[in-house]
C-alpha cells in the first residue's frame, strides 16, 4: 500500500499491511512536485529514512528509472539501503521518467542498459535479503505482450528478484495474459490503478500475481479529505461541521506514541525536571 | 491554515485562505515524530522550503521556541527569510518544547531571554515584511490573564509584530477576556483548537482577535483519511468501494500542473524529442 | 576561484577574488564521490546554500549539463536563485556527466537539445542580474574550432549571457583561436587547469578572454595539506612539528567571526544569563 | 584524526589511523559556522554519512552536548547509527554549547541530567558494538580534579563506554594527574590541542590515558593551505608558482578511485554506450 511520508507509512503499517509502496508520484505530490524526477533521488531517499525510522514493515522504493545511469542505480542502492529499505523497483524507461498516465507511447530504455542498471543494483546490495524489483513499461509504451515477455525475461536473467509489468488499460485484459503466460517464472506485481474493476485482485492472483500494489491510494485520499475540510472551514469560519470527520488530536498523540516520551521522561530525566 | 507539507500548502493556497500556517506540530506528525523538537530546525526548513516552492500564499512558520537560544533564532529567521516565507511565531516555552496540550503547568522561559530571542529574530529579517509573531503559553504554563497580558506587552515592547495567545480551555473565556483587555495594541491571533464551538470566531473577532489559525486540520483530516481508505482497501482487498470518495489521478495532474510541462516540452525540447 | 563548501568560499571571497567557482568536481571531491553527478543536485545545492550564507561575493555554480532535461534545470535555477547565487554554468555533455579530464572524446548533447536547456533556464530565473553561462566541451569532444564556434554563436542565440569554451590541451592554443574568432561578441571564460602555462592570463586576455576560472585548486590545495599534516602526525605521534604550518585556532575564530557572537550575546542575552 | 568532509575522512583512513574524529568544530568550520550548534544535528548527520559512505575506518562522531535533550540524544544516536557511525561522544555542557576555547568558566548541565543522556544513547544503540563517550569539561569550567573525577565516575556508572577528559591548559597537568587518579577505570581519551608540546603523548599514555584525539588539525591544515594558494592565485594571477604544492588532478582521480569507474563501466554498459 503506497505511503508518501513518515505518516502514512506509520498508518499503512498499522492497518495490517504487508509492506510499503514508497510511491514516486505520491511522494513527488506531497512535495507539491509532479512525477517527472523533479525530486532529486536525495529528496526521496530523505523522505524514505523519514519512514524507516517509524515503521519495522518492509518499504519497496520505487526507484523510477533508477536516477541516471547504473552507477546513479548504485548510489540510490547503497544509500536507500543503509536506512534499511527492503527493496528498490526500477522501470525501463528513461530518465528523467514521466508518469505513465501521462501521453502516451512513452520511449523506453534500451534493454541491455537497462539489464546493467539492474545488475549493478543486486551486485551493489549489502543485505541478502533485499529485492531489486524489476518494472517492464512495454505495455504503456504500446507494445507487445510478447515485448513485455522478453523484456521480464531478461530482467530476470539480469538478476531481478521479481517483476511488475504495468498497464494503463481499464480492462487489465493485457496484465491477465501476461500473468498467465509468465507461469510464475518469478514473483510478479500488478499495480491495477486503473483496472482493479474488471480485472479484480482474485483474477490477478489467479492468473499468476503475487502481489498488489495500491500505488496512490494514499495521497488521494488524503488530497480529497484535506480539499474537502480546508474548503469547509475557510466557507463556514470554523471547523463546527468537519470535526466530528477528522482525526482527533489524541488519536495522533496515540498513533505516534507521545506516551512513550512521558515514559521515557521518567527512566531519563532527573526527578527536579520531570514535567 | 495549518499545511506539513508542500502539497497540503498547495491545497489551503488553492481554497482561498490568506495565508499557511506551516504547524511545528503538523510537520513533525508528517514525519512520524512527536511535537517535542524531534525535527530539526533544518528539517522544518527543507518543508517550508518546498512549500514556498509551490505556492505565492504567505506563509506564517512556526518556529517553537526558537530552536535554541537567540543565536539559533537568528539562523533560523535568516533561513527562512532567504526561501521566501513571510514570518515566524515563537513561543515563550523552553527547547526542547513539548505540544501545549500534553501535560500540564510547562514552564515559561524567562522574559527577558524571550524577548532577547523576539529581538534577534527582527534584527535579522532581511525583508521589511517579514513578521515575528510572539505567542504566549502563559494560560497553557497555568499563569493569569495579568502575566500574559504582561508578556504580550513585552514582547511588543521587544518588537514582535503580533501577538498569539494560547489556550487549551475549552471555554476559550481567558482568550476573549485576553482579547478585550488587549484592546488591540498589536494584531492578535487565537488557536481555538479547543475552544471553537464555544469562543466562536464572530466571538473571537468581536472581542478584539485579528486573525484565526486552524493550526492542525489539514493533517488531522489526512490521517482519518488514510486510515479509513487504506483499512478499506486492506479489509475487502480491493478499492473499488473508495473510489468515488478519494481524489481522481486527473484532480492530483490538475492540481500539480502537468499541463504546464506538456507546454515546457512544446517550448523546450527540439520537434525530435517531443513525446 | 573555486570553492567546495563555506570555508573555501569565505577564504576566497577574503582574498578579493571578484567570484567564487562552486566546482563540480571540487563539491564532488570533498563529498568523497567522483565528479559524474554521483551527488545529486540537491546536495549541490546545500552546499552552495551554504555557501551564500557567509559571503556577498557573486557565486557562479557548476551546473554540470543540467542534472537532467530542461525541466530539471528550471528546478536548479529556481532552487539556487532563491539562496543568492549570481549565476549557473550549464556545459554542452549529456547526464550523467563525466569529468572533462577523464577518457577522450565524450559525446555532446545535440545543439538543439541543450539550446533548449539555456532558454528554459533564462526563463525561469527570478533576478534580473542572474547570469546563465553556456559551456561547450566541443574541444572536450575532438571536435573542430568551426562546431565550437558554430556552438558558441547557437548558445548566445539561445540567450546565454556568457560562454566558456573548455579544453584540456596543454598549449591553450584552440583556446587562444577560439577567443581570437569569437572577438567579444559575448563575455568569454576560459579554464586554464591544463594549460596555465603556455597560454597565460595575459595571453588569454588578450586573445579576448573576459575572465579567468581557477578551477579546481582549493580542493587540491587542502587534500594536499591534508595528506601532509595527517600523515606527519600519524607518524610522529605528535603535532609538534607541523604546528606552524596550520593556522592556529585563533585564525579560525577570527574568519569565522566569532567576536560577533559575544556582541550579540550583550545584545540579545539578559544580563544573568551572560557567559 | 579530525575529519569535517568525506574527503578528509577519506584522507585520515588512507593515511592509516585507527579512527576518524568527526569534530563539531571542524564540520562547522567547514559549513561557515561557529562551534555553538550553528549547524543543526541533521547537518551534521548529513556530513557524517557522506564519510561512512566512503570509508570503513571507524568514526566517533562529536555529539557536542546532545543536541537538546535525552530525547535528542536518542534521535542523533538513532540516526548515526543506522548510517554505520561507530560512536558518539557527548560533553557535560548545555545547549547550545559553545567552543571550549572561548570565554572562561563554561556552565556544566547537572550532572543528574547528563547521566540520563548517557543512558539514553545506551539504550538507543542498535549496534552492540556502538560506543559512547563522555566527555567531562570540568577543567574547562574551572572545576577541581575531585568534581572531574566524581563527573567521570558518575558517567561510567551511567554507562559510558569511555571517558574524555577535556582541557585547555597548556600544560597538560591536570590531564595528567587525572589520568594517574583515573588509573584506567575505563578507557581515557585526550584532546591535547593546546597542551601537546608540555604533555607528549607518551607522557600522556604513561599516564594511563588510552586514546588521544587531534581534533582540528585537518581543517587548520586545509585553512591554512587554501589561504596561502588562494592568496598567490590571487596576487600573481596564475597558479605557476602553487602548482608544485597542491594535489595533482590526478592525484584526486586516484584518491577517489576514479578507475573503479571505469571498471563498472565495462561491466554494467552495453558495448555500444561505453566511452
Amino acid at each position: 500500500m503506497e505511503a508518501h511520508d513518515a505518516l502514512s507509512a506509520k498508518i499503512v503499517a498499522g492497518v495490517g499491511f504487508d509492506g510499503v509502496w514508497a510511491s514516486g508520484f505520491a511522494i513527488a505530490s506531497s512535495l507539491g512536485l509532479r512525477d517527472c524526477n523533479e525530486a532529486s533521488w536525495s529528496q526521496v531517499l530523505t523522505i524514505v529514512s523519514h519512514m524507516t525510522e517509524v515503521t519495522e514493515t518492509p518499504i519497496l522504493v520505487d526507484g523510477d528509472s533508477g536516477f541516471g545511469n547504473f552507477n546513479n542505480v548504485r548510489r540510490f542502492v547503497r544509500a536507500i539501503g543503509r536506512v534499511g529499505v527492503a527493496g528498490i523497483c526500477l522501470e525501463d524507461k528513461l530518465f528523467p521518467k514521466l508518469n505513465s498516465f501521462i501521453g502516451s507511447n512513452q520511449p523506453l530504455a534500451p534493454l541491455e542498459e537497462f539489464c546493467g542498471k539492474i545488475k549493478a543494483a543486486k551486485d551493489t546490495q549489502d543485505d541478502a535479503q533485499f529485492s531489486v524489483v524489476a518494472r517492464t513499461e512495454a505495455f504503456v509504451a504500446g507494445l507487445s505482450i510478447d515485448e513485455a515477455l522478453h523484456r521480464a525475461e531478461a530482467y530476470c536473467s539480469a538478476g531481478a528478484d521479481a517483476i511488475v509489468v504495468h498497464s494503463k488499460s481499464t480492462s487489465g485484459r493485457e496484465v491477465l495474459e501476461f500473468a498467465r503466460r509468465w507461469a510464475r517464472r518469478s514473483p510478479l506485481l500488478a499495480i491495477p490503478t486503473t483496472y482493479y474493476a474488471s480485472a479484480s485482485p482474485a483474477m490477478l492472483h489467479e492468473a499468476g500475481v503475487s502481489a498488489i500494489v495500491w500505488a496512490n491510494h494514499n495521497i488521494r485520499a488524503a488530497t480529497r479529505a484535506m480539499q474537502l475540510i480546508s474548503r469547509a472551514i475557510h466557507e463556514t469560519g470554523t471547523p463546527a461541521v468537519v470535526e466530528p470527520s477528522i482525526a482527533t488530536m489524541e488519536a495522533l498523540f496515540d498513533l505516534l506514541n507521545y506516551a512513550e516520551l512521558e515514559d521515557a521522561e521518567r527512566r531519563y530525566l532527573p526527578p527536579k525536571m520531570k514535567p
